[in-house]
């Protein structure tokens, strides 16, 4: 065959970028069980109906046909499946099915590709992986998990920032707010103003004005008041003086404003500096109904959010109960593609390993496998050369890859091992030689 | 909604069966890692016409299509993407795609989900996880890499043993030897014969005689000798002496032979007892030409081969090189629902919390918050009680996930810790105290 193309949006890593990557979810991963979330996965299809009944990328789907489906098989359009297109419906849906068998609060990460039909673009695939967590419990879910979720997850962007990664800001607000502020102004459309507000930065706020007052049916009065109450920022109980100047007051209001500066000043205790409530932030869908969260990594502003998600109380039933939630996604093939694209991130080596064992001639290959077995017994990644070639070209085998150090079997005794960085050299005993811990594994480290 | 049903052929754990999955996978992968083997991940969809030109599995292929794709897009079979069915055929097309970029002998590592449209059954998904290794060099592969693949599956199916995973055979034989034997009796189909073989088990001595004489075009002499060579097995240089016995010789079986003897014997010097001989292994896919090989659960022969490959020769091309390879591939999910099924490994709780903080009241919430930072901050997964419950309950909710530590803030310093197996209980300080490191993680183990 002939050299293959890549496919547009459908993105893969070289070696180097898959250990960043891999980095990247163990960090994620560890910060996630450091707080008690547990690891899932669901599979990867879900019928097509259930798809259809959730957010605003549903259009998008991917449909599933058995190449060698029967024909009436193919027309069934009820039993259709899909590739999810987010990891918040199939969690939904895992619940529901297995509500019985879990405790709760179910408290849940889940790292996973998922798949949307859209046109390719920058930062926009077509195939990524998400990494999901959320709370779950049924009837009534704790206002305090609507903190802990935007506090996991700055958790776990503050470590990555140790190999390279921009700092971030989650921006957050809350559905009551806008929703209590616009039924206070008398808007009908609550939907459709959150709708208009979300495009703020694409349209401006003449745009916005224009929209509300032309697609909401809002007055010119209502529509600026709108925009007031988008244009309000902060990080503290200032917030919510700036909404009430507005002159706007109703009970879901109230309540929005007391539960967004609860979640900022706890936030705050625990990560100060991270989360900050911006009243523009909208989110697109509709299931939303408390706290809602975008992430920016700063300095790259360009790329959208790279970690989402918010409240929701109906998503999720099982026909006795409905299991209100919260929960934040993190964009990982888009955060990675921005770090390896712009290089701001590198992997120290391209494969695992740390010692090369050299093989004098084909003949004692065997000597040099026992060596090697030595080293991987105490935990020690280590290839064999693949050719008796000249030592030259084996340490030249060593330095393409990054790997730190060439061991040289001797005749008698265990022989020596090389930093080929240093050159230093020295003789060594395979059970008890130990590279230096940073040696060990491939360092993912900052490229500047 | 009301309660979802599961979807025949696609698999999902409860949390504790996930803890359970995903240590199979870190003992896999940490010890491909071990031995060199860099991770990368591959995308989940091929053109159907590369999908369609490899392997057995390829008729039952998922094709995709966007729900919202242009009439004519749908027309265009040329451009049909399908769900990879297994991850070799993938990684071929890697290694082809990115030759320019890797660095050669490249060994890798791949775990992810397949998709088969096969009607589910026994230990037989349409979704399923595999964790490949393979090894490919640009136009000649060293024949000791034939024997590091299954000594990497032999060293990793030997770390699992300590958590309940039975024993295992890897079962090897070589194409050469088969297709020199053929040739050497005058036998001109093949392939035709090996598609037999594969089915002894299944129709029996009798049956494979009468498909070799009336598929293949055998006359009876050369049936016989053909059931004769796969009744061979054994672990040393014997199996060598026994198909010679059988009186046929060619430079190929000669050349197969050498290559069997010196992997066995290589094996059994470096993971002893586990690799075997048996003449019978066929391995349906026709892009082997070396060493093959497959592997028994010992205990489970019924669940058929748990991890199976071989060396191949032509299956990658770039257009100027073809690259030879050998590899292995694990039937994780396969694996995975056996161990759970038959209840051979559980895992000590469904949460990986090692320590739940008691809320006295949600006035005190923010202290026990507090207590629960400083834990983690030192590496111990910690929760907060969901609620200021009276204690038995908060006990409680930590005895349901096998949570073994509750925390107890008190009103001046930081409280007691209990442990609630024990029931002891004594001050500490949120700073130092460190639970035993088996309490640290969920341990994954043996049932009995």
């Amino acid at each position: 065959m002939a050299r293959p193309a890549p496919l547009s949006g459908f993105p893969e890593w070289l070696p180097e970028g898959r250990t960043v990557e891999t980095h990247v979810l163990d960090v994620l991963t560890s910060t996630f069980e450091l707080y008690g979330y547990a690891g899932i996965e669901t599979r990867a299809v879900e019928p097509l109906e259930s798809l259809l009944s959730k957010g605003e990328t549903s259009k998008e789907v991917y449909l599933l046909r058995r190449l060698q489906a029967d024909p009436d098989e193919a027309a069934a359009a009820s039993d259709q499946l899909g590739l999810h297109f987010d990891l918040t419906v199939p969690f939904a849906r895992y619940v529901a099915e297995h509500a019985g068998r879990l405790t709760f609060p179910f408290k849940r990460y889940q790292v996973q590709k998922v798949w949307r039909g859209e046109r390719p673009q920058d930062g926009r695939f077509r195939e990524f992986t998400q990494a999901d967590i959320d709370v779950v419990a049924p009837d009534a879910l704790p206002a305090h998990y609507e903190v802990e979720v935007p506090v996991v997850m700055a958790a776990a962007f503050e470590r990555l920032r140790a190999v390279g990664v921009p700092p971030v800001r989650i921006s957050v607000n809350n559905r009551r707010v806008a929703q209590g502020f616009y039924e206070g102004l008398g808007i009908a459309d609550v939907d459709g103003t959150l709708r208009v507000i979300d495009k703020l930065d694409k349209i401006g706020a003449d745009g916005v004005l224009r929209a509300l007052q032309e697609e909401v049916g809002a007055d010119e009065r209502q529509a600026r008041a709108c925009l007031e109450l988008a244009s309000i920022s902060g990080s503290d109980a200032s917030v919510a003086d700036a909404v009430t100047a507005l002159g706007v007051r109703t009970p879901l209001l109230e309540q929005g404003l007391e539960e967004l500066v609860r979640l900022l000043e706890s936030a705050h205790a625990q990560v100060p500096g991270v989360v900050v409530a911006d009243l523009k932030i909208a989110r697109g869908l509709d299931y939303y109904t408390g706290s809602v969260y975008e992430t920016t990594l700063l300095g790259h502003e360009s790329l959208g959010s790279i970690c989402s998600g918010g409240r929701y109380d109906s998503l999720v039933s099982d026909g006795s109960h409905t299991y209100p939630g919260v929960g934040m996604s993190v964009g990982v093939s888009r955060l990675v593609s921005r770090l390896l694209r712009e290089d701001l991130v590198r992997a120290s080596r391209s494969v695992p390993t740390a010692v090369l064992v050299a093989v004098v001639d084909e003949g004692t290959r065997a000597a040099s496998d026992a060596i090697a077995a030595r080293l991987r017994a105490r935990g020690i990644p280590t290839e064999v050369a693949p050719t008796a070639a000249k030592f030259g070209k084996q340490i030249r085998h060593a330095d393409r890859r990054g790997i730190p150090y060439v061991w040289f079997p001797g005749e008698d005794g265990d022989g020596e091992v090389k930093d080929i960085r240093s050159g230093d050299q020295a003789p060594a005993d395979a059970d008890t030689w130990q590279p230096p811990a940073q040696d060990l594994r491939p360092q993912v480290l900052p490229t500047g």
